[in-house]
């Protein structure tokens, strides 16, 4: 059996680091405990350093849409080649807080990037790598932002207005009904109520037993 | 008369640096004192973060061409958005030491990226912004290699093989030969005899005189 590659999406708040948990623990129930975490973006040393940037919150020099755009690719490129792939050829699962879904429902949903840009900005930096599985946290996105606020201070992104989260919101749902890869969680419910949908997709879609042995 | 952003380009070591200061030289003699200079990749607070993780050499995780790519380009839309553009509109004269067509020649021609590619990433971070000039100073990549490695200690990028030189110097050669706007210069020649070349190109070539005043 292979190890795969499971990502989380959503959008502020729904609960997307919980769910990393809830996905953990899953898998240590099948006798898979050889699994590392990445969070986008991030998970480099250089690519902490485009996150610390894009997430800095500097009121003398905003930065541009597009500068944002290409760290996050920048930053996806690093951890794909330097962490995400050598991990899966080691038979490493990899359990992801956000990946490629993210850019597409904020850059190209929240800012208005256009597909075709987006998609030629994916196929240079990761090129035709992808998830075996999503799993997409639908929040209300003021819903998800009072969570968000509870944790703590905002961040630059966080700080955006809430129309901006409504745009997200319904290009990750145009997202999920494209793609058979993507499976929608209503992560407005309580939390026991999520683990347990959470829970239900796993053990429905995630091959996990070693179809060669006898 | 409107002010101008007037680029210098070329391979490690062709004297651009040398160059930024005869072009300001000249400038101040036709009376244009107002005149801010760039370098590229940087010249913002993020812009200057971004340099540092294009040029460290960091031989745990080595950056990737991609994540290089777009870090050159992240970098630039930050520079035009928040200091070529503004200065140029409060009449400002610029002189950048690179610009795009560095992109171009280094990561086109000496990484391999498609101009497609190339022409959308610019196009995403600063549209249809261009050079009023460019000079181009020619000169065989192994003399301006042992020029910079005079200079101090080589970065990342400097540290590659002759044969990457050699694809960019000749990718330069053919943008130059196809824009009316790049002009070139020998920088194989002695100081004396580069700064002679860029003042004629400059005395020919760049307008600067109020055709508004009788
Ligand atoms: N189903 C839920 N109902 C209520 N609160 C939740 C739920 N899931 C997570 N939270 C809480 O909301 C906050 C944000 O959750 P988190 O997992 O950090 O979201 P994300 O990583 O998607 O931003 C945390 O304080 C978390 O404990
Ligand atoms: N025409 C020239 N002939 C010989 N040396 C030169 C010439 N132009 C510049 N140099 C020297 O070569 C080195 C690199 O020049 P510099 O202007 O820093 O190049 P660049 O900025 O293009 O890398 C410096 O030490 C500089 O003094
Ligand atoms: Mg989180
Ligand atoms: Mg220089």
């Amino acid at each position: 059996m292979q190890a795969k590659f499971l990502v989380i999406e959503g959008l502020e708040g729904a609960g997307k680091s919980t769910a990393v948990s809830t996905v953990i623990n899953w898998l240590a129930e099948q006798g898979i405990t050889d699994v590392i975490t990445t969070r986008e973006p991030g998970g480099t040393k250089l690519a902490e350093k485009m996150r610390a940037i894009v997430k800095d919150v500097d009121t003398e020099e905003p930065l541009t849409e597009s500068a944002e755009l290409m760290l996050m690719y920048a930053a996806r490129a690093q951890l794909v080649e330097h962490v995400i792939k050598p991990a899966l050829a080691k038979g490493q699962w990899v359990v992801g807080d956000r990946h490629d879904l993210s850019s597409i429902a904020y850059q190209g949903g929240g800012r208005g990037f256009d597909i075709g840009v987006l998609n030629t900005l994916r196929q240079v930096a990761i090129g035709d790598f992808k998830p075996d599985m999503t799993l997409l946290l639908d929040i209300d996105p003021a819903v998800g932002l009072e969570r968000a606020k509870v944790r703590g201070e905002l961040d630059r992104i966080e700080l955006e207005q809430l129309s901006f989260f409504e745009r997200i919101g319904a290009k990750y749902q145009e997202l999920a009904a494209a793609d058979d890869s993507i499976y929608c969680v209503d992560a407005g419910q309580n939390i026991d109520n999520v683990q347990a949908q959470i829970r239900d997709v796993l053990a429905n879609h995630v091959d996990c037993h070693n179809r060669n042995v006898d």
